[in-house]
Order: structure tokens, then C-alpha cells, then sequence
């Protein structure tokens, strides 16, 4: 039996270390975030980090290294904020990040007492990388860093409000992820490998945030031939024993 | 009677500035690309710039400036390089900028008499936030700044091979334009305010790089409810007179 080493999470030193060293290795003046849903049955969440001895609430974000992709950045970054590995993170959107108030983040450290300097460019304008990503939240759990109080799941809309521009950067990647529904396929790692048309629909209205019409639904997913039906039956249920799908084979995997 | 002012070209005060200058005022190690696809008939072209003395092909880009809104640098960038205002530009994605040889950026400035410092950013790895537009390319002339021998417009498959990661950025550019075919009222700026199934079928097929089938293109347009058929025909044609369609208000004007 081997164990998988637990994630390196982001430690006081490594802060330290940045500020002192590691930030001309980092490309200035740029940050990723990354918006995290989490779904579950009928249930819509988004992973939130309440930040160390302060009334903050953001997405989880890092600076990029100099020498590294942006794609590799968003999977480091979420790592050793959150644990979280082998999440499948796609980039939808790179934002301006003016009007926007870095002061919590200068009262952060001081309060922390780490050394920066005033000048240092993660006090000031920071364009953001957006990166977004759907896992079942039961299956993940997040892990809180040294920045971090606490790191959780929390209702899309039932949460604290987030600081800096995360409002505006949730906003923008519920929409990329409603969009994802167009795509054949998308939900086929958040579902199980045989599932039934409620389930599906279940996911769909989670992401859309209504209600939709059963046979409309039923009908669009079949039209669009990415499903197929199989010959059982689910059983077991109160019900009426309900035909199950699957995600036709080579369409699935890269859902979003 | 007004004459709008000619719109303010790079010339090489503003470069020579930028390295003894401005180049403090921008964002380190990120440039804005901008892919401009122009349509028109059946025809899809692109805007390419030949930087001067050098066979080097590129597509307009340029710096972001440390107070400047992304959608703003994205126009400022355009207008200063090819002329064009008032272009509809939207962004699609964000590159890592690895992999990519700045070394022809040198030999440029060095050919030119340009004072660059050997450890400019300019000169290293660059994020390249893109955005792409379209245009109807018969009402658009565009112009060459001080740093182009050329520039103009080029068929998307019948073009010169383009430097650094472009080709990327352009494939990654058509995707986006594709994409935005399933959008309703796409197109509504390239075409005449009235226009024919053909007509509009055009535009599909040049975008996707594909014939499409005549009955269902109309059948698929008609379905979505974006178009409406008028009572006029086409006049003067050698065939049948054709039906005359429109975009059904307030959905034209932001086709991209």
C-alpha cells in the first residue's frame, strides 16, 4: 500500500520567501483566479476562502511564474491553496482589474506581519486571469493554506460577499459555465457513468439557476445525439423504475 | 463641412518615447493581439502588418498601459497601428506567450536605430491577451504606422506564414469566430440591412470554411427566430427573385 503524499499547501515561509525573493520570478502586475463549482444532486456551490483574521471572502488566485504556462499556473495555484489536484481548470476570461481596492491586502500582511514593500506590485493593479472549473463537491475536499482561515464550499447564491473584483469574475464564469451546456457532453465527470434523464436535468437546472420543462429537455438532449439509452432500468426507487443513459463513448472525459 | 481628423498613426517619436520613457507607464511581460477578419461576398480575409525591412508577417498588437481598461488598450492598439476606429473588437483568450522567439523583435529595433535595453520586457515572454473582430473589409481601409511596410488585408487560408505565436492566436481566433455563428443576428453589421438567404449562407460558409447545405441552413436560420422574411423581393437579378430577410429588431447592432 503506497499514500499519496498530502499536497503541499502555501506556508508562512513560502509567503515570506515571496516577498523577500521569489517575486521577480513572477510576472508583474498579473493574477489568476480560479472559480471552483462544486454540484451535487440539485445542489450549486462555489469554493470560497475566508482569509486569515479578516471579514475577506475570495476565489482562490496566485501570481504566475515567470517561465511557467498559464495553464500550469491556475493547477499550482489552486493546489497549494486548496489541496485540490487533477481538477480540470479552463481558462474563460482575462479582466482589467481597475477600480478595484488592493488596501485589504496591504492590511492583510501588516497584520500578518510579513514585509512588504510599498510599492511591491501585488498591492496594486493586477490584471486577472480567469479560470473555472465544475468537480462534485462531495468527492473533493478542500484544505485551508496559511493564508486562509477557512476554505469550503458555499451556495452559488447563499454565500458572503466576495472582495476585490471575485464578484465580477463569478459572475463571468457562471455564464462560461452555462454556455458549457451547449457543449455535448458536458457534466459526463460530474455524473455517474449511468445516470437517468432527472439526473441529468438536475444538473442543467442547477447551472441555469430555473426550471426547465421535462420533455422539452428530454427531447434536446436526445435530438443532440451525444446520449443514448440503455436497455435497464434503474431499481430500487419509489417509483416507477426510470430507463437510464449513458454519454456516448469517446465524447466523454473532457467535458468542459 | 467637418473632415474627421486623421486618426493618429505609431510614428518614431512614439517608439523611440516608448523605450526612453513610457515604457514604465505599461504593463511588464503582457501585449494585445487583435485577429480583424474581414468579410465580404464570399471572401474571408485577415489584417496582417509587414514590419518594415523584415519578413516578418504579424497581426496589429501592442502594450497595455498600467491605468488602461483591456477593451480600451484593445481600440487605442488597433487605431494606432492599422487606422481602423470604431471596430467591434471582443476578446477570446489569453496565451501563455512561451515558446515564442522575441529575437526578430530585436533585430527590428537594432535595424531601425531603436534604443532597447538588452533586458527590456518587451524583448522577453510575452502574455498575449487576444481579441478579434470582423468587419466588412470593402468599408475599412486600413494603414500602415511608422514600424509597417504594410498593412493589409490577406485571404485567411492565402497568406504569408505570421511570427511569434500568431498562427496560434489566429487559429484560436477563427474558433471564437465560428463559435460566434451559433449566436443569433451574427453577421448583422457585415450585411446590408436587407439581405438574402445566399447572402447570408455566404457569410456562414466563409466563417466555417465549408459548403453548407442549402435547405438546411434555411430551415436552421428560419428556426431560431432571428430573422424575419419581408414582403419585397430582390429585383434585378438574371434568376428568380429572391426573398429579401432582416434581422428582427433589437437583437442587430452587437453581432460579435
Amino acid at each position: 500500500m503506497t499514500r499519496r503524499p498530502a499536497p503541499h499547501l502555501l506556508s508562512r515561509k513560502d509567503l515570506e520567501r515571496f516577498f523577500a525573493r521569489d517575486i521577480d520570478r513572477h510576472i508583474p502586475h498579473l493574477i489568476l483566479d480560479c472559480a471552483v463549482f462544486g454540484f451535487h444532486n440539485s445542489d450549486l456551490k462555489v469554493l470560497l476562502i475566508k482569509w486569515k483574521g479578516m471579514n475577506i471572502w475570495s476565489m482562490p488566485g496566485g501570481y504566475v511564474r515567470k517561465t511557467e504556462p498559464l495553464d500550469a499556473a491556475a493547477n499550482r495555484i489552486l493546489q497549494v491553496h486548496t489541496g485540490l489536484r487533477n481538477v480540470h481548470l479552463r481558462q474563460f476570461h482575462t479582466f482589467s482589474g481597475l477600480n478595484t481596492s488592493q488596501r485589504p491586502v496591504k492590511q492583510f500582511y501588516a497584520k500578518l506581519g510579513i514585509r512588504v514593500p510599498a510599492d511591491a506590485w501585488p498591492l496594486k493593479r493586477l490584471v486577472a486571469v480567469g479560470y473555472y472549473a465544475l468537480v462534485d463537491f462531495l468527492r473533493v475536499r478542500p484544505s485551508a493554506d496559511y493564508m486562509a482561515d477557512t476554505c469550503a464550499w458555499y451556495g452559488v447564491d447563499d454565500r458572503p460577499r466576495l472582495a476585490f473584483d471575485h464578484e465580477e469574475i463569478l459572475q463571468s464564469a457562471r455564464e462560461a459555465l452555462r454556455a458549457t451546456l451547449d457543449v455535448p457532453s458536458a457534466g459526463a465527470t460530474l455524473l455517474p457513468s449511468r445516470f437517468t434523464m432527472p439526473e441529468l436535468q438536475r444538473l442543467h437546472e442547477a447551472i441555469l439557476g430555473r426550471q426547465l420543462d421535462r420533455r422539452n429537455f428530454q427531447k434536446k438532449m436526445l435530438d443532440r445525439g451525444d446520449i443514448e439509452r440503455l436497455a435497464e432500468r434503474r431499481r430500487g426507487g419509489a417509483h416507477r423504475a426510470p430507463f437510464l443513459y449513458r454519454f456516448r463513448s469517446g465524447r466523454a472525459g473532457d467535458p468542459l
